[in-house]
């Protein structure tokens, strides 16, 4: 990609983050901390000027026709601004990842390895109506050494720039921290967007946050370093040796307490012995609690009201309160039915026989398997990472839930007194 | 990408190995390190049968003028043979990645996640004449529980024909393994390698081998993940506190002992405070050595012999008897040329100064730095990886030199019994 094919203003903007990361790479986490109490005290303080801009975004999307569900993302609360800063402090208060050392070995010549994980550089995300992920993302990627570069929507452009002004306004108030830090992409047309997915030479990762269709736009556009947070069609398989009212709970929370999220149980794979008995009771609850059925023959000839599964059904991502159910023969056909239809997310089991669960959380290819507990503990914030930069569903770099760890890299650091390769 | 546009060939292939992989990813150590001895002894029978095979190749490439060269390495001998197989035997002898528990912790509802380390699946690896790579790569992939797609170049095709017929029939006398573990795709046509490129499904890590050429043509056009095996513009600054008899070793070793590879030194940068008596006697003794200097005005003034650095001599990657040389005034000088024109693979220093040491360390942004040693430990084997897949310098997945590691990713195991989420 050519530099004239990126236009000034984007460039610019990564640029400047590209800069600054050379001073964020080295902040101590004493001094980076610092910046992350005075970028909340900063937004606490400045409350009401940033719903005055958001006034302005809100009007606007109104006056546009904007949904309703949107519009309510899109506003800034007074609990939501609280919300945004205590993200910022527990941001604040997790370890540190840069300096980790990983791993580390001395050779016989003498020279010694140490693996330390070190920031990425520039952290570019994209994400869309709600403003207080600007504020978040910032905390994250401050924290782990990054300068960030921040692209959200136009629907909340106002909002983005008050905050992101709140931000730059704080760091300058600090001597060791870069002023230019934190960068907004204040361009919101769709060619800026593309020429963010292209700038190669100044972004070392760009996350999405968003929808299928801002996932479908960077996995065809993107040249820079990506992590995607992809689908979840993920599956639960109840073994022949499954603890029965574990599996129905199991169930029943991984389908119905948010059945809109990634992680919520799409397909139920139950073993041929729990069919006559078990498999009716718990679809007669599953229904009580609104859910539709979706099932094989086996399952329609024991539960007679579920609908006729197509094909199709086995790999969609509902996100809605149906459930597709197939009868297996056991672990294998459950292990080739994910493997055929799965999107490689989350995978569960509920099994006693511990073979069966061993066999299943080695065989699995996706990015988390839940052994007698719910996939909906697929959550950054469920495995202890504070706030979340999203689930990855791809296996180089990061897989399964993002924390702080996904925005840093490891570094080689060789020590020796001397030796040279003589060869 | 749909499938039509994939050669059923490719497609075929790559299926293949796909479902070979569902059974590989779950073999033991015991029986891959079988695999890897009936591997490594089969080659050892058909000694004559992969020669016959190769001298086809080597008319072949004769015929058509290509270089000699070219031609030596095509060329399989005897030694050869025996390097392929006790570099399958070293693979053996290597500690298994899969199963490696990274990192593990529990969480206040008692649910307990482990992160294991797994195979990928299906590694792709493009190479070029050099067929003893067909072996090495298959060997390495077996080791790491993954199958193996492989596609070397049209001048090697019978060798590489006869090698992966070889192993296949090796692996067809074992129970345990796949027969479709390893495969080759046997078109040579760059349409073929377009076409694995764009294998996304079947595909979880492609490797490219070889030149640069290849390296674009992978960057161009790659859908399915990639690690590259990127340039080594390498730099040793040399500081005021340096130890001057290690320096001098330090940069001599790394400018001549392989001008050739990516880990030898391409610029030397030098604080002024040795410009006058430290300089002119190591250039001294480079330019006894064959090599040419190319330097600033600083360097210049104390040694007339250089010849005028350009600009572009700063980012060029010699891989030659040439080296570029500047004066600095010190370690921030050193870090933002290097920053500047460095292609963050392996940057080295010579420094006695433990706080000039840790900074450079810290902040050099390449995948490997080294201290007070050569550069030229930045490989596989020296790092203690046995057989080398190459040298990352991406910064996502794998950086620096990789070994099997690298053809393994992290899953999230969560362990409970019976736990909810009820948010």
């Amino acid at each position: 990609m050519s530099e004239t094919a990126i236009s000034e203003t984007v460039i610019e903007v990564c640029r400047r983050a590209r800069e600054a990361s050379a001073a964020t790479r080295e902040l101590t986490t004493q001094v980076k901390d610092r910046a992350l109490v005075a970028i909340a005290d900063a937004i606490d303080a400045a409350r009401e000027s940033l719903q005055a801009a958001n006034a302005l975004d809100v009007e606007a999307a109104r006056a546009a026709g904007t949904s309703a569900t949107l519009i309510d993302r899109l506003t800034l609360t007074d609990r939501r601004i609280t919300g945004m800063t205590s993200a910022i402090r527990t941001v604040r208060d997790l370890p540190d990842p840069v300096g980790q050392v990983v791993d580390g070995w001395s050779r016989p010549n003498g020279i010694h390895i140490d693996q330390v994980r070190e920031p990425l550089g520039v952290v570019a995300v994209i994400y869309e109506a709600r403003p207080n992920v600007t504020a978040e993302v910032a905390a994250l990627c401050l924290k782990s050494g990054n300068a960030a570069v921040l692209r959200g929507s136009s629907i909340a452009m106002h909002t983005n720039v008050a905050i992101a002004d709140v931000i730059t306004e704080a760091l300058r108030g600090l001597d060791d921290v870069p002023d230019d830090a934190v960068q907004l992409i204040r361009d919101a047309s769709r060619d800026a967007a593309l020429e963010l997915l292209h700038a190669d030479e100044y972004i070392d990762l760009l996350v999405p946050r968003g929808g299928p269709g801002l996932i479908a736009t960077v996995r065809e556009n993107a040249t820079v370093p990506t992590v995607i947070d992809g689908d979840g069609n993920c599956h639960v398989y109840v073994d022949a040796s499954a603890d029965l009212a574990m599996a129905t709970d199991i169930v029943v929370n991984g389908k119905t307490s948010r059945p809109s999220v990634c992680n919520a149980v799409e397909t139920l794979l139950v073993h041929e012995d729990l069919a006559d008995e078990w498999l009716p009771k718990v679809l007669d609850e599953l229904q009580g609690l609104g859910v539709e059925v979706r099932g094989d023959v086996r399952t329609r000839q024991v539960w007679p009201s579920a609908a006729e599964a197509q094909d199709s059904d086995w790999s969609t991502e509902y996100l809605d309160l149906i459930l597709a159910v197939r009868v297996v023969s056991g672990l294998d056909e459950a292990l080739a039915h994910i493997n055929r239809y799965g999107t490689r997310n989350a995978e569960g089991i509920v099994a006693q026989d511990i073979a069966v669960a061993q066999r299943f959380a080695r065989a699995i290819d996706s990015g988390s398997v839940f052994v007698n507990t719910s996939t909906r503990y697929s959550d950054g914030g469920e495995f202890g990472y504070g706030v979340e930069i999203g689930v990855s569903t791809q296996k180089l770099h990061s897989r399964g839930p993002m924390g702080l760890q996904s925005l840093t890299c490891v570094k080689n650091v060789v020590w020796g007194s001397g030796q040279i390769r003589v060869l």
